[in-house]
């Protein structure tokens, strides 16, 4: 066995070294696609390199569902923002936002999102509970938390914000914007929002629009939050209690979605929790498999807000650009499209499969917009987004390389 | 519009016409897995056709998940048994076991499962919630119903009842022993148990060790319930409460792992409820597919036992005929059987899939037994079971002619 020569917890060679999480209130209001107005807009946020003089360097990487603005990075202090005494801080680890940024392996000097040429900034999305305004947050009119009233968002809206935070750093152009899954649609948003603003997308794991059984289980998640009692229609903040074991369900859900059969296959297989037989219990998990999904929604539920689960889960299904932007046609959506897209899918991918990359490629293409698409041969399911780093950077490096920017 | 001749709840051609679900109770105790007994035991049944004089016409047909005795026929009573008293009447709607049976296209004169040849017996499994013995029966020892403290159950524990009830019609041999899923999973523990009883074994969709992604999601349809409050530990009967929501949201987790991503795209699409735009809702279904699992949910909940799908569906994920046999080798579990075996999967089952049925029959060939493994290919999913009769019936037919009894 080899001893590391570092403790887990250092940063990689190539790290951005040590971070911290900082806040900017939006100095208007943000209108959304609900028709109502959203101030004041608190957004959590982080950056990684230096921005170039010309400001054309700039890179902003979205997050999924469950992500936060710590995407790189050592960060040592937790989340300090008000949503966290709003749904039971009593119940959560109190890690938020600590220990290494979530996409670390793809955003450092030499990785893929190098911070040696790029300024990459990255924020937690609108209705996160991870220091942006969320339904966790203070409604200014009635001086508690939003809960049930705050607005029914969309990724437009996401975008929205994400564009009205920039302004105030000053920055007018992007050079990319790039994530994966729910991160992924936001950079296609924003090349059909503001086509005259970014010069590329990386779109990775993600679609133009979710296909019906990954509406289904969001719907079930979605389901097992607002059924739980607990839930008290969306006002539980204060009440001592929240939906966690609901939400708990809802997370199962996903880790399943996330990963793919012969990755669980490998992984688990049948194994049993104790000994060489089973128990019979009905109450206590008997296989490894029923155990380790446990032990995630405990994890998950002990950091993250039930109803940002439940409002991030309506706009990642609301999410269709054809319907928002075509009239029904993709090909007509992505027409104003400038920036060059580089799309990535995994072959073991079912909840956002490669398909449904090819559908936005193909449209592209029939446009004549630069478009790349590269399907990475890889068994861990949609979770390779986070897992696959070593296959991406240099397809991502050099699909950034030949835009030119950050020279 | 073709207005069609007969009402639809009329029995179609070759039905084996209107039926009425019997109930018997075993004369001794049966023993379990698990180490203790149960007693008393009554089992819910059916029967379809004429028993030979030589009792060599047979036919055991063994159901699913969520089945019942009342596999063919036209039923016009409710099922009478105990346990519809237990769980909250008020909730149910009077319909179990009315209508046409589960399986009616399959069991009839001149269908795969010919009437005019076989006798067809049909029983609610042990563990049911439709007349045979399960959680919501009274306990004799406490006068209560066992809630909680019904004995943990094995598919082993169901074919050892159904052997028991058929001793007790005077029936010592099978011609065939059928099902799908879990009815496909007591088909081949027959053929193990009982080798020198059993003349041939059809076993469709089925699996000799249910794959871990599908151990998953049936913990996950099972935590749902458990964690639903109203779930009291078990012991909700005569509370007034039960777990629906906790079950409604394990049903819609059951429904589309039962059918294909593609069918669910054929079917539904990402068609919106209403008109051609969102309402911006949270708590209402915005797709028809969302629409569609809550419809589902919500019926099956008026005609379930929560408890019954918890033991159900543990003694489903327990079931490896590898393990509990053959030390590990599904060989070696398969040894003693002297059945013939046809298998039919579908190939776009991704819960029971074809590669589950290909392991039973790489073993039984291996060990040279006769085997017949047929894959239909078909779009819906673990559905097709049921809905696929017309495929089925000239194989099913064919194989059980080779047989030669029931002539």
């Amino acid at each position: 066995m080899i001893t590391p020569k570092v403790p887990p917890s250092t940063p990689r060679a190539g790290s951005v070294g040590r971070v911290e999480t900082r806040y900017l209130d939006l100095p208007g209001p943000v209108r959304l696609d609900c028709g109502r107005t959203l101030h004041p807009v608190r957004v959590a946020y982080e950056t990684y390199g230096t921005l170039s003089p010309a400001r054309d360097n700039v890179i902003l990487v979205c997050h999924a569902l469950s992500g936060d603005a710590h995407a790189a990075g050592l960060s040592t202090a937790p989340v300090p923002d008000s949503t966290r005494d709003g749904f039971g801080a009593e119940d959560r680890d109190g890690t938020a936002g600590k220990g290494l940024g979530w996409w670390d392996g793809m955003i450092g000097p030499g990785k893929a999102f190098d911070t040696d040429r790029f300024f990459v900034v990255s924020t937690n999305l609108l209705g996160g509970c991870r220091g942006t305004t969320g339904p966790s947050s203070t409604d200014p009119a009635t001086g508690e938390p939003y809960g049930s009233d705050f607005p029914v968002i969309t990724v437009a809206d996401m975008v929205r914000t994400e564009r009205a935070f920039l302004s105030v750093l000053g920055i007018e152009r992007l050079a990319a914007v790039a994530g994966g899954s729910l991160g992924g649609m936001q950079a296609l948003q924003w090349a059909v929002l503001f086509p005259d603003q970014v010069d590329s997308i990386v779109v990775i794991a993600s679609t133009h629009a979710l296909h019906p059984q990954g509406v289904a289980w969001n719907a079930i998640a979605r389901n097992a939050i607002m059924d739980d009692p607990a839930w008290q229609g969306g006002d539980y903040y204060g009440t001592g209690r929240a939906p966690l074991a609901g939400m708990g369900v809802a997370r199962m859900v996903g880790h399943v979605t996330y990963l793919s059969a012969p990755a669980l296959d490998d992984r688990f297989g049948r194994r049993l929790q104790f000994a060489d037989d089973v128990r019979y219990t009905i109450t206590e998990p008997e296989f490894e498999i029923e155990s380790y999904l446990r032990h995630q929604a405990d994890s998950f539920v002990k950091r993250f807000d039930p109803n940002t689960y439940l409002f991030t889960s309506r706009a990642l299904t609301y999410f269709d650009l054809a319907r928002q932007h075509g009239g029904g046609s993709l090909e007509r959506a992505l027409e104003g499209v400038a920036a060059r897209t580089l799309l990535i899918a995994f072959s073991s991918d079912w909840l956002y499969p490669p398909s449904a990359s090819k559908e936005v490629e193909d449209a592209l293409r029939a446009l004549g917009k630069p478009v790349e698409f590269q399907v990475i041969e890889a068994p861990y399911g949609h979770d390779c987004f986070l897992l696959e780093e070593a296959r991406q950077t240099p397809i991502i490096r050099r699909f950034l390389a030949e835009g030119g920017a950050g020279g």
